[in-house]
This record gives C-alpha cells, sequence and structure tokens, in this order.
C-alpha cells in the first residue's frame, strides 16, 4: 500500500499521466521490452491501478500510439508562407525531431515489431501518412490532384519515412543533411515526373518561380551545375511555363 | 477417403506442391482469408495429410514467403553489361512482374497484415531488401560503400517497394509509366546526393559517362531541359569527373 501526500488525479489526468510515461517507455525501447509493473512504477502507481484505467499493456501501447500520431503530424503543419524549400526544410527538421526523440520506438513499429501489424497500429501509421500528405498538397496549392501527383507525394512521404529509419540504423550520416536531402529529393522526383507530365511541369514550374535564387533548390541546381560542365548554372526565378505558350 | 489412380509423391515433392498450391493462394488474397481446407482441397489431399507436411497455417505461409523471397531476389539479378539506365529499367520490369502477379499477397505482406509482423517475416523480408542493395551495388562497381552511397542506394530500393505498394492500390497509372519513372528516380536521388558529395558525384558521372546520349538518362535530362528554358539539352557523354582536375 503507497501512503503519504501523493495528490490524487481526476480520472483524465490518471489517464494523460499514463500515456506520457508509456509515450516516454515505448518511445525508448521497443514495446515487447516494457512490462505494465514498469509503468506502473514509473508512474507511481500500483500495476492494478494501471489496469483500472487500461485494460492491458496493447489498449495502453494504443493510446501511446494515438498520442505519438497526433505529434507526428502536428509536425507536417506548417503555414503557406514564403519559398516551398524553406516550408518543407522546417517540416523535416521538425520530422527529425520526432524521430530522434522517438527512435526506439518508432523503429519497432515500422519495421514490424510484435506489438506492430495489429490494425489499429496499422490505421494510425496511415492515418498520419495521410495528414502529412494532405498537408504537402496545401502547400503545392492543388486541390484535386492527379493520379500521378498523387503518387509523387505519397512517395516521397515514405521516402522521408525510410530514410529516417536507415538513418536510425547507426546515424552514421549528420541528420541535419538527411533534412536538407529530402527537401532536394522532393525537387527531384517532382522533376523526374514533371518531365512526363504536364500537369507535374506546371507544378514545378510554378513552384520554382516563387523560390528565391539562392534558396534550396537553386542551390542544388547550382552545384549540379558545377558538377557536369555542360549544365550552366540556372537562373531558378527564370523558369518559365511552357504551357503559357500554347495557352 | 480419397480414392483412384492419383499417383503417390514423394515427401520432398509434396511440399513443393503444397508451397506452389499456398503461393498461388496467399499471392492472391490476404493469408487470414486462407484456410488450410482450401489449401488441401487444391492440394487434391485430406487436411490431416497437410498438417504430416507442415505443422500449421503459420509455417506453410512461411514457407511461401521463402520461396516468394527467393523468386523477388532473383528478378533483381541482371548481367553487367550494357547501360546502368537499360539495366535498372529491366530489373524494375522483373520487380513488376512479380508484383502484378503476387499483388494482394505482397500487398498484406508489406502493408502489416496479421501474418506480417512475426520476426520470421521481417527477417525474409529484409533478406529480399538486402540483396536487392548488394545487386545494385555491384551495378555500380562499388565494393565497399560510403554511409550515403549505401543510403541512397537503400531508400532507392525502398521507393520502389512503396511504389509498387502504391501502383496496387488501384492501378491508376500504367505500370510501364513508373518501372521507367523508378529508374529515373534512382538517377534523381543519386544527382541530390552527388551535389554534396564527392564519392557519389564520382559513382554519378562515371555511369553518365556510359550511358548513350539517347538512353534513358539522355533522355530524362533533354526533357527537363525542354521544361526549363535555362538548362540547355545537356549532351550526356560529355559530363566529366571535376576530381580529375584535383587528382
Amino acid at each position: 500500500m503507497t501512503t503519504g501526500v501523493r495528490r490524487r488525479m481526476g480520472v483524465e489526468e490518471r489517464r494523460r499521466q499514463l500515456i506520457d510515461v508509456a509515450l516516454e517507455l515505448f518511445g525508448n525501447r521497443a514495446p515487447d521490452e516494457v512490462s505494465i509493473d514498469e509503468i506502473a512504477a514509473a508512474a507511481g502507481i500500483s500495476r492494478p491501478l494501471v489496469y483500472h484505467y487500461f485494460p492491458g499493456k496493447q489498449s495502453l501501447y494504443e493510446a501511446a500510439l494515438r498520442r505519438a500520431a497526433d505529434e507526428l503530424s502536428a509536425r507536417f503543419v506548417e503555414p503557406r508562407e514564403g519559398p516551398l524549400g524553406a516550408r518543407l526544410l522546417r517540416v523535416m527538421e521538425r520530422f527529425f525531431d520526432f524521430v530522434d526523440q522517438h527512435g526506439p520506438g518508432f523503429s519497432a513499429l515500422m519495421r514490424g515489431g510484435p506489438a506492430a501489424g495489429s490494425s489499429t497500429a496499422n490505421a494510425v501509421i496511415d492515418g498520419v501518412r495521410q495528414s502529412a500528405y494532405e498537408q504537402i498538397l496545401t502547400h503545392l496549392d492543388v486541390e484535386v490532384p492527379s493520379p500521378r501527383l498523387e503518387l509523387v507525394v505519397r512517395s516521397w512521404v515514405s521516402l522521408a519515412e525510410s530514410t529516417a529509419l536507415l538513418w536510425l540504423d547507426g546515424r552514421r550520416v549528420p541528420r541535419e543533411e538527411l533534412e536538407k536531402q529530402l527537401v532536394h529529393d522532393f525537387a527531384a522526383l517532382t522533376a523526374v515526373r514533371a518531365a512526363y507530365d504536364a500537369e507535374m511541369a506546371g507544378v514545378m514550374l510554378r513552384v520554382l518561380g516563387q523560390e528565391p535564387a539562392d534558396g534550396l533548390f537553386g542551390e542544388l541546381l547550382e552545384r549540379l551545375s558545377a558538377l557536369t560542365p555542360a549544365i550552366p548554372a540556372v537562373p531558378v526565378q527564370r523558369a518559365t511555363d511552357p504551357r503559357a505558350d500554347t495557352a
């Protein structure tokens, strides 16, 4: 029995506290390495009391997962101001902050550990992907994307995910480098698609037109030009929309 | 009891037949929708006899998964002849053949269905990724990759995976387009990395130097140049290695 002056918490407050504790523990180790006893100890309550609020470890894990998912989704929200490259970079910085903070839990979940693979976990993960996808679309000023544009944006979200997982496995490349690289990757994947698709070309040229010459995308083009002497430095802001000629 | 002239199979032959049947069934539906009864019926044997060869559905599923994994890994093997773009395109064609053929099973597995998430399934999936990664490395003529090169190749393998999964969800873009796009994506991701990394720059310029002007990469550059008038058509074969100046 515990005694002393511990303040009594309300039901919601206690649930929130348990989720905080669980998120911290599940975020730092694989879920099957965390026990209810440990969660109880970290929360300073008895094991039976944990079960009073959550029927079992899986339900507590899922509650922590939902909280983490909400947090992660929120990091993809970015004001629609300034050049796209800078916006995406801020999003990637916040994304890697999250991955950094919840590394082992993120890894275990995304790589399909024992606690993953449940339909709830999959639905939560898909929810985050969907909200990241929708956020990026708003930055492209596209309301109804074509299947091709949808594919580019979704596959970039997935690239960010896999790049983060690869980074966690040894952290052999500085994360700042990867945050910037992913922004460049977005431009690169868009350019590949734009080469074959008028809608994507329109989106790309509109974005490039708003980009400062010394911005993230301009820097990339300049460096690529330096690599292959046949490509001169590209004045980004002079890019024009070829569809305008035929409109 | 079954009667008639059915030929008796040897143990290995029967196991192989059961795996064939299981692969066909698990490939076309999610694993939890396939029953042992159905496998027995499709193989023309009794349910108890299935259990004689495999202790349960999970072990039969894993055997089918291993077979599928071997098949898929084999599709990444490509002779080291001709331009890299054409090699990668053949690999992507075979990869999409596989995905096309085993669509629902591939989807269920990769998206973490009930049968996924087991440590065996994860190990098998990781094995395929690893062998795809090693195959691509041999085409780049790199024996000991830097962490950055490793990351580019592994994240491209992962991009191929996620692009295929997105394609399976509705098949709204012709697969031929995506096979080619993924080859271009490889070039694009490499170029982004090359802009900031001398090793990658070396690899990229070496590959470009072996590429015909009318090859896959040349076509991409030409189309991109047409989009942004500031970039003239790039004579691919004239690309030179800037490190040569300082060597």
